[in-house]
C-alpha cells in the first residue's frame, strides 16, 4: 500500500495511553465522589451549539479562539470552550425542570484554539461546580468547604485558598472614579503574580495615574489577620457595610468548622472575569506554588441573563483537571505505574484454554481483575508481557497439574512459587499477595 | 435586554439532567468495573483529527455525515464519528509503547450528522473493547465472556449473543462467484429481521439469481444446535476446516465454562462492515428483541493497514450506549429517581449555618452524602425542595436543641420524626434509616 497516511495527531491534541487514562479516570472519579458527598449532581451539555447561543449576537472577543464553522445544515456552530456558557443556557432552558438551589458538576473537554507554547492545549478537561438559585453565605462557604474536601480526597493536604469580594474592589474604584477602566484594571492586578509589583504600578499609572496606583497597591496588600485585612479593605473602599458582613459571616463559619487555616483574606485576588460580583477564591498547592491556581471561582449575580430575565444568582468554582494532574505526576516521581489486571494466567498448555477461562471467572467473582494470555507462546515471551505490564501475580497451570486440580501461584515481582494450591487456598493467597502489595 | 437569546440546542443534540446523567454515570461505572477485571485498560483520543486521518485520502462514503470544517490555521479537520478508526490510528502511532496484545476499552462521544428521525442523534456515545495483537481463539472467547458479564454486572441476566463466521460466509460467496458482489449481499442479509426473509429475497434474485439467493438463504438458516448447524454451513461453503476449527474451539470453551447456554451459532448473523473477517456476534435482550442488537463486533484481522504496514490483528465489540440505556429505562417503568443527597440539614436560624456546616462534614465522614438547605426560607419550602429532590432523610436543629447538643432525624418519606439524637445516635439511625431503604 503506497498510499498508507501517517498517523498523526493535531496540534494542542493528545493520546491519552493507559497509563495516563487510568490515572485521569481515578482523580476524576474520586472528584465525583467528593461533589456527591455534598449533594451535587453530574449533568451534560451537548459539545457543539449554536455560535448565536454561546457567543452572542455579536461574537465576542473569544472568537478567534473558538473552533467555529457551517455544518451540514449550514448552521453557525461552535465547539464549546467552557462549561460555564452552556451551563447558563442550560439553566435558562431547564428551570422549570431542576428545582433550584440547584447544585451541579460537570466534568467535561472544551477546546480553544489557543496559542500551543508554555504546555497549553487546545483540547483541554474542566472541572466546575456551582450552586445556582441562592444568594446565600452558605452556599459560598459550601463552595469553599468542598474545594479543600476535594483536594483532601486527592491526598493533597497542603493547600491554600486565597479570597476577597470583588464587590469591595469595585467599591474602591468606584470612589476613585475609575468604574469604566474597572475591567483593564481587574486584568492587570490579576497579572500580579505573573509580572511582579513594579511592573503593575508601571501599567496602572498609565491607566488611573501614579496616585491611584499606590492607592490600588495599598488596597491589594494584606494586612495582618483576616479581620484586620478585611478592616483595610474597608477603610480604603469608603465603607461597605454589606461585603464585609459577607466576609465576616464566612470567617465565622470556618472558625466553627475548624478549617480556617486553609483560608487567607487576599485583597490581591480579582478574578479577571466581567462575570463576578461577590467573593472570589482562588487555590494554591503550598508545595508548588509556582504553579498557580488549580482550583478558583466566586459568586455572580446574574448567571443566565444573556437568555432569560429571571435573575439567577450563582457560586462555584472549576479546577484545572490537566494542570492539577501535571503537577500531581510531577511530585510523584518514581512512583510505579500501576497495572489494571492483577493476575495473569499464563499458557502452557493450548487445550486447557476452556479450563484457563473457568478458572479466571472463578477467581475474577472475587472482584481480581485477571487475564488470560491470549496465545500459546514461549513462557519467557509470557514472563516478558507480565513484566511490562507490571501485572503483580500469575496463575501457572499444565495438563499434570490440571488433572490433580491444582495450579500454582507466582508472585512475580519476588519471583516466588506457591505450589500446587486448589482453587480456595489459591485465591486466598491471591487476596493476601495482592494486600501485601497495596 | 431586548437583546436576548432564545436558549436552545441544535437538532439531535441533548442536554443531559440530573437523574439521566446519573444513570449514564452509573452504567458507565458498572461497565468499566466489568471490563478491568479482564484486565482492559482505558484510553482516550482526541474529539478533532485531521480529516486524512480518519477518512483517507479520497475521503470515503461517511463523507456526508461527518462534522469537517478548516480550523483556524486552515487545517482540514473532522470530528470522530466512530472509536475504531481513531483506535487503528492510535495503535499504529503507537505500537512501540503498547506492549501487544493489548486490551483497551473506550467509552466516548461521537458525531454524525444523521437523519435525526426514529430517535437518532447526531451526538452519542459508545463503548468499545477489543483485545489487538493476536488472531487466537482465547482472545475470540474473552471478547464473547466479557459481553456476557457487561449485561449481568447491569443486572440484565436474559440476553442471547448470536455468532457466526465471517469467513465461511465469504466461502460460500467465493464458490457461488459472487466475491465481488459480498458487500451489498452481506449487507441485504444483515436486514433480514428488519425488512423480512421475503423482501431480502427478492433483492438477492436481483443481485445473484433465483438460485442463489435460495441457496444463501439456506444457508443463513439455522438448522438445530451449534454443532448441527456447524455442519450445514460447513458443508454449503464446499468444506471450510479453519473457519470450523476456530468455532468448534469457541463451543468447547463454551461448554467448559458453563456459558453455553447464553451463545447460538446464527449463519444468518454477518455484520455489514467491510473489516471483519473471522467471527462476528450480535447480542439481543430476550426481554425486548424488536430493540436489535445492543452490542456487536467480530474479528478484524488487518485493523491499522491504513497506517502501517505491520499486521495487526485483533478482535472486539461495541455497545451501543444510548440505545441500551433507552431500553433499560423503558423496562424500568414506575422506578423512582435516586436522590444523589441523602441527608438535607434543615435551615432554622441562619446563625447557626457555622454548626450545620460542621455537621455536615461529621455525618460527610461517615460516606453519607449531606447537604446544607442553603437559605433561611419557611420550612414548609424547604420540605418541598427535599420532596421534589427525593431527598430521604432530613435534619432539623434549633437553637434550643444545639444548646442541648442534639437534633432530629426526620424520615422525610414516612413523615416520621426522631428527636433528641446526639452526634453517634443520630448517624447510627440514619446509617439504619438509609439501609432500610435500599
Amino acid at each position: 500500500m503506497s498510499d498508507r497516511i501517517e498517523p498523526r495527531v493535531l496540534k494542542g491534541f493528545r493520546d491519552f495511553l493507559p497509563e495516563v487514562e487510568t490515572r485521569k479516570k481515578n482523580l476524576m472519579y474520586t472528584l465525583e465522589r467528593a461533589f456527591e458527598l455534598y449533594g451535587f449532581t453530574p449533568i451534560d451539555t451537548p459539545i457543539l451549539e449554536f455560535t448565536e447561543v454561546l457567543l452572542g449576537k455579536g461574537g465576542g472577543e473569544t472568537d478567534k479562539q473558538v473552533y467555529r464553522f457551517l455544518d451540514q445544515g449550514n448552521r453557525d456552530v461552535v465547539m464549546r470552550f467552557d462549561l460555564t456558557v452552556p451551563f447558563a443556557r442550560y439553566i435558562a432552558l431547564h428551570k422549570n425542570e431542576l428545582y433550584l438551589p440547584f447544585k451541579r458538576y460537570h466534568i467535561a473537554k472544551v477546546w480553544r484554539g489557543e496559542n500551543t507554547q508554555r504546555g497549553r492545549y487546545r483540547e483541554f478537561t474542566q472541572c466546575d461546580f456551582d450552586i445556582v438559585g441562592t444568594d446565600g453565605a452558605s452556599a459560598d462557604f459550601e463552595i469553599l468547604l468542598l474545594m479543600r474536601k476535594s483536594f483532601k480526597a486527592l491526598g493533597i493536604q497542603n493547600i491554600s485558598i486565597r479570597l476577597s469580594h470583588r464587590g469591595i474592589f469595585n467599591a474602591l474604584l468606584s470612589r476613585t472614579g475609575l468604574e469604566k477602566k474597572a475591567t483593564d484594571i481587574l486584568r492587570t492586578v490579576d497579572k500580579l503574580s505573573k509580572i511582579g509589583e513594579s511592573k503593575v504600578r508601571i501599567i496602572l499609572s498609565e491607566m488611573a495615574g501614579d496616585k491611584n496606583a499606590d492607592l490600588i497597591l495599598d488596597f491589594i496588600r494584606r494586612e495582618g489577620d483576616f479581620t484586620c485585612t478585611l478592616e483595610k479593605m474597608d477603610s480604603l473602599a469608603g465603607g461597605v457595610p454589606e461585603e464585609k458582613k459577607r466576609l465576616r459571616l464566612l470567617h465565622q463559619y470556618m472558625e466553627e468548622t475548624g478549617s480556617s487555616s486553609v483560608f487567607t483574606l487576599d485583597p490581591s485576588i480579582t478574578r479577571g472575569l466581567d462575570y463576578y460580583t461577590g467573593v472570589v477564591f482562588e487555590t494554591f498547592l503550598d508545595d508548588m506554588p509556582e504553579i498557580g491556581s488549580v482550583c478558583s471561582g466566586g459568586r455572580y449575580n446574574n448567571l443566565a441573563s444573556l437568555y432569560t430575565s429571571d435573575k439567577i444568582p450563582g457560586v462555584g468554582a472549576s479546577i484545572g483537571l490537566d494542570r492539577l494532574m501535571a503537577a500531581m505526576e510531577a511530585s510523584a516521581d518514581g512512583q510505579e505505574n500501576g497495572s489494571v489486571s492483577q493476575v495473569l494466567i499464563f499458557c502452557l498448555d493450548e487445550e486447557l484454554y476452556g479450563y484457563y477461562h473457568s478458572l479466571a471467572e472463578t477467581v475474577r467473582e472475587h472482584r481480581i481483575n485477571v487475564e488470560v494470555f491470549p496465545e500459546k507462546k514461549k513462557l519467557s515471551q509470557q514472563f516478558i508481557f507480565a513484566e511490562k505490564k507490571n501485572i503483580p501475580l500469575g496463575i501457572i497451570c499444565g495438563k499434570d497439574e490440571r488433572s490433580r486440580n491444582v495450579f500454582s501461584v507466582k508472585d512475580l515481582r519476588k519471583r516466588k512459587s506457591y505450589d500446587d494450591q486448589n482453587s480456595e487456598s489459591g485465591i486466598q493467597l491471591i487476596h493476601n499477595l495482592l494486600e501485601r502489595h497495596s
